[in-house]
Order: C-alpha cells, then structure tokens, then sequence
C-alpha cells in the first residue's frame, strides 16, 4: 500500500497532534507520509523522537482563508497532499484543517468520478443500532433532488465498504408518509424510490438519526451541517448538566457520582467526534478524508486507520461502481 | 378572562388526560371550557369526580385525518374551540391534536394578522442560558426570506411577552459569518439585519441552540421541525443509554447509580417536552397553542398555564405591533 498522505499542518493543535497520530499509525503498521514545511516537522519528529518520511509544502491554508484561497497557494501543504494523491504516490489524503479548502482541493486537483454532479461529505453519528451515516455533511447547501440521490447512492458504497450489509437509505423529512416534506425531499422522494441500489426505506425524521432507524440518512448539506453540530452541542450541554447535577447535589449523590464516573466517561467518548477519527469525501478521483479541527494524537489516529481500512475495502471503485448503476437505469 | 377552550379529544389519551389537566388547572383559578362530545366528557368528569363547562361538538379529528379535514368535519372540535374564541366567548384555545388540522382549523376560522404572510409555531428548547425559542417549528417547510424576518417579529413579541428583555435573534446557518448559508439564509441575513424592532445577532450554527447564543433562532419550518426531533430524540437515546451502563456495571457502579438517580430524573424532567406544555401559534387572529399528542395531565395543565399567561401578557396585540414595525419601515 502507497502511504497515506497526511496534512501536517491542518487542524488547531498542528502539527504537534499530526505528527504524534502518525507516529501512532506507524506502530500499527500504518504508511504515512508528512505533508508541510520540512524543517518545522523534522523538528517536531525529533522532539517526538521518530522518524517519517516528510514531502515539503512551504504554504498552508489557516482557518482565516477561503476555501477558494486553494487556488492562490498553489504549495499549500493541502494542495500537496492531493497532488501525491492525484500521481498515485500516495493512497489517501487525511487533513484536520478547513473543510472547504479542503474540498475545493479534491475537486480542483483530482475532479469528480464520471456521473457525480456534487461530492458529498458523509458524517457518521452514534446510534441506538450501531451508526448512522449522514449525507451530505455540509459540501452542498442547496441541492438538486438528483443529487440526494447521487448521495445516497455513494453512502450506500462507503456503507458496505464499511461492512453494512444491504444498507438502508431514509430521507430526512418532516413526516413518514410520502407526501410530507418541502419542495426538495417531495422531488427527491420518488427518484430514491425507483433507484437502481439503493435500498431505499422511505422518509425518516429528525428522531430517526439517534434510534438508528436506517443506516444512511440523506439530506442537504445545510440541513445535514445544522444535524452535525445541533447533536454535538447537545451531548456536550447534556454531560455538562449531568456533571453539574451530580457535583451539586447532596453528599450521597456525589459519592454516587465517584462510583459512576468510569461508566458516564467511556459513553462520553463514545459521543465523542474524534471516536469517529474523520469523514469521507465521496465523489472526488481518491481517498479524501476530512476530521474535525479539535482533533487530538488518537483522533488523528483513528482517521488515519479509517482511511487505511476504506482503501483496503476499494471505496473509490465502490464509488464509481454505486453511481455507474444509477446511470445505467437512466 | 374568558375561558380557555379546551380540545378535548385532541391527544393521544384524550379525552382523559384533557379532562385531567383542565380540572387541574381548574384548582389554579384558570377558567377553562371542554370542547367535544358532551355525554362522553361529562362522563369523564364523573369519573374523576369533577365539575366543568362543556361545549358540544360531535365530531373530532384524528391522526389519520389530514389537515385540510377540518373544511369537512365542520363541527369537529378544534373547529368549535376555535369559533369560541372568534366569537370572544374563549380567550384562547389549546389543543393536544393534530397540529397540521389545528393549524388549518387557526387559518380557516380566525384568518391571519394583517401583514403576517403565514402564521409560525414557535418551539421551546432548553439551553444553557434558560431556553431558546425557535421558529418556525414546522408550520412552513419551504420559506420566503421575508417570512423568516416576521417569524423573528413574532418570535420577539412573544418572548417579551415571557419576560425576556430586547430578546436577541440568530439566524440559524452553518458559518457565524455572513456570507455562509444556503440560499434563504443569504438573503434573509439583510432584510433581519435592517428590520425594525428586531434585535438581530448574525448567524448562529446548531451547536448555539443548546449553547443558548441567542434567545431566539429563526429558520424554515423543515428545519426546525428536523431540529425540534433530533433534539427529543438524541435526549431520548442518551438517558436511555446512561441508564443502560449504570445498569449493566459492576455492583460498585448499580450502587453509584441508585445515588444519583434522582439528580439525573430532574435533568431529564428538565429536557421533557411535556414540562413545556405548548407552542404558540404566532400570526393568526387569537392566541393558540399545540402541545405534544403524547401529553399526559400534567403537560396540559402546562399548556393550560402557558396560554393563560400569553393572554395576561397580551400576547395577540404584541404581535400585531411587531408585525406592524415591520411594516411601518417598508
């Protein structure tokens, strides 16, 4: 396996926490390659004491850019990696940095797989039957009935690529029945119905996401990003109101606090956004995963390995093979 | 005060829990007339060994009915609640049932405030900072950008009307910045920035709902429809998945969790829909609110309070001012 290109500067604790994520991969038996200013990684390699192979990009894209800045700096440490990715010397590219520069880089640099209008960002979100997998995460804010469809079709290849067997497909709506929704689900609605693979449940509601109903959720990119950070924000007040109710209380509810506390904090993590290391970017000619700027070493860490089983499962052929299918029926 | 004409056979377990948290609020001083099938509701209140005014209406709708039903069932009644009020005999209505029949039955029978384009049902979601009210909850799926200006004008009224002083409004997008957001976000940013009488924020993302950024957040009524489950039924999994691991653990853990159960029981009272009783219907010649079909007793008394102090506070005349600041301007 070629090694999987890394952003050494993306994300908020870079590249202190990309460089250790790496190392952490290596043990595993993870080939990584760092992407960025030599000299500054060489540093922190010593400081961390390992070694990793380092491909120098002198620029990088900070969160104060526009995700069109990708276009004027051209060595940006992202456009690198999809350079590497784009000439086959590496098989994935990992970045914790912007989203949409991130995105604007895999299009601009390796383009859309034949047959795909918009590539999806695909969110995966803790349920009570495992996982579910949301699309779009935020690529596309206003979309086209066709490309929920699109959407659906590419989730449904990352799905089985991760092991979900026959997975299903709801439409995120405001209602069961058919003819409950707003103008884009009531469109997209009988177009997943007669799609060639896609195994398609029907509308979903927000209640859906959590109790696991389907296995992929397909929405818009504006409605999916509200679904991202409403449930993240809600977990963190809800842990927050649980640790100030029990700190608060009487001494008996604090003893039980003591007593609780290793079972609350291993539901925390699996809460937790790094749990989940980084989401695909499905559409584009590669590999492309995208984690949250926050990440630590183990985040970083899990994006690396979700990114090294995907290429192992041939995402991007399952890609091509998903939307390839719904083109034939057209 | 006129009394507040109750559905009594909308809900879930109507007519009992109606009948139930009408006697209730009886007990509070708060007047309330049952609306529906005399015999059956004087049956009722036999039964719970209660006295209260009846209004006869033979017919009722079910969930299985559809909205635009009450044009056909005309002595249904949500109908015969809202001629109450059109007629000034009630000084509100409360209904448990269907909300898509109660808003049609609103529209139908009590018209709209002039220069409201469509009436809004405005949420209530716990947050850091107390609560956070959101609008529209679901009564528009698709919105114009001016829609969204007056959901903030009647959002704004009804939350002065709560005691909240120059209540802050977000606009709910996927960036803080304004140039981030769909379509309608793009172009309703403008209009609620150069509104009068509109304390407006800026955008806010789905993690400030929670946070309580701002007091009000307005958006489509798909998407807030979205948000109001997700919301519900995130709290739903995370409780049921704490009191999984209390109870799965080792006996040092059960016993931490006998300890703090009655602090997590509060918390999670605190995150029941039922203890918000009702959303107001905002934009229609009379004050209405629609609770939860689920609710018990307690949730209508709830609803009962609520649409007794909306009264107090003159909530119909604030919004009508709000709405015609608006205007004013134009």
């Amino acid at each position: 396996m070629k090694p999987i290109a890394l952003d050494a500067m993306g994300g908020d604790h870079a590249p202190k926490v990309t460089v250790e994520g790496a190392l952490l991969a290596q043990k595993q038996g993870i080939p990584v390659v760092l992407v960025g200013p030599t000299e500054r990684l060489q540093r922190e390699l010593a400081a961390q004491g390992g070694h990793l192979p380092v491909v120098e990009a002198p620029e990088h894209i900070t969160m104060q850019d526009h995700a069109t800045d990708v276009r004027k700096k051209r060595r940006a440490s992202i456009n690198v990696c999809m350079e590497l990715l784009r000439r086959g010397e590496a098989s994935a590219v990992v970045s914790m940095g912007h989203t949409g520069a991130t995105l604007a880089s895999a299009l601009f640099n390796l383009g859309r797989i034949p047959g795909v209008d918009r590539p999806t960002l695909l969110i995966e979100l803790p349920s009570e039957r495992g996982r579910t997998y949301l699309a779009d995460g935020g690529a596309n804010v206003d979309c086209r009935p066709e490309w929920l469809v699109q959407f659906a079709a590419m989730a449904t290849a990352y799905a089985r690529a991760q092991g979900v067997e026959n997975p299903s497909v709801g439409l995120l709506s405001i209602g069961e029945e058919e003819e409950k929704g707003n103008d884009l689900t009531l469109r997209a609605f009988p177009l997943l119905k007669s799609a060639a693979g896609i195994n398609f449940y029907g509308n979903v509601e927000g209640r859906d996401i959590f109790k696991g109903t389907t296995d992929i959720v397909v929405t818009d990119g504006y409605t999916g990003n509200v679904v991202l950070k409403l449930s993240e924000g809600e977990a963190r007040t809800l842990f927050g109101w649980i640790r100030q109710a029990l700190a608060e209380g009487p001494w008996l509810t604090r003893l039980g606090a003591l007593l609780v506390r290793p079972a609350l904090q291993r539901l925390r993590e699996r809460m937790d956004p790094a749990e989940y290391g980084a989401m695909p970017l499905l559409g584009v000619e590669g590999a492309v995963f995208i984690g949250h700027g926050s990440a630590d070493g183990r985040a970083v860490l899990s994006a690396l390995r979700k990114a090294e089983a995907s290429i192992q499962a041939g995402l991007v052929e399952r890609v091509r093979e998903g939307i390839a299918r719904l083109e034939e029926v057209r």
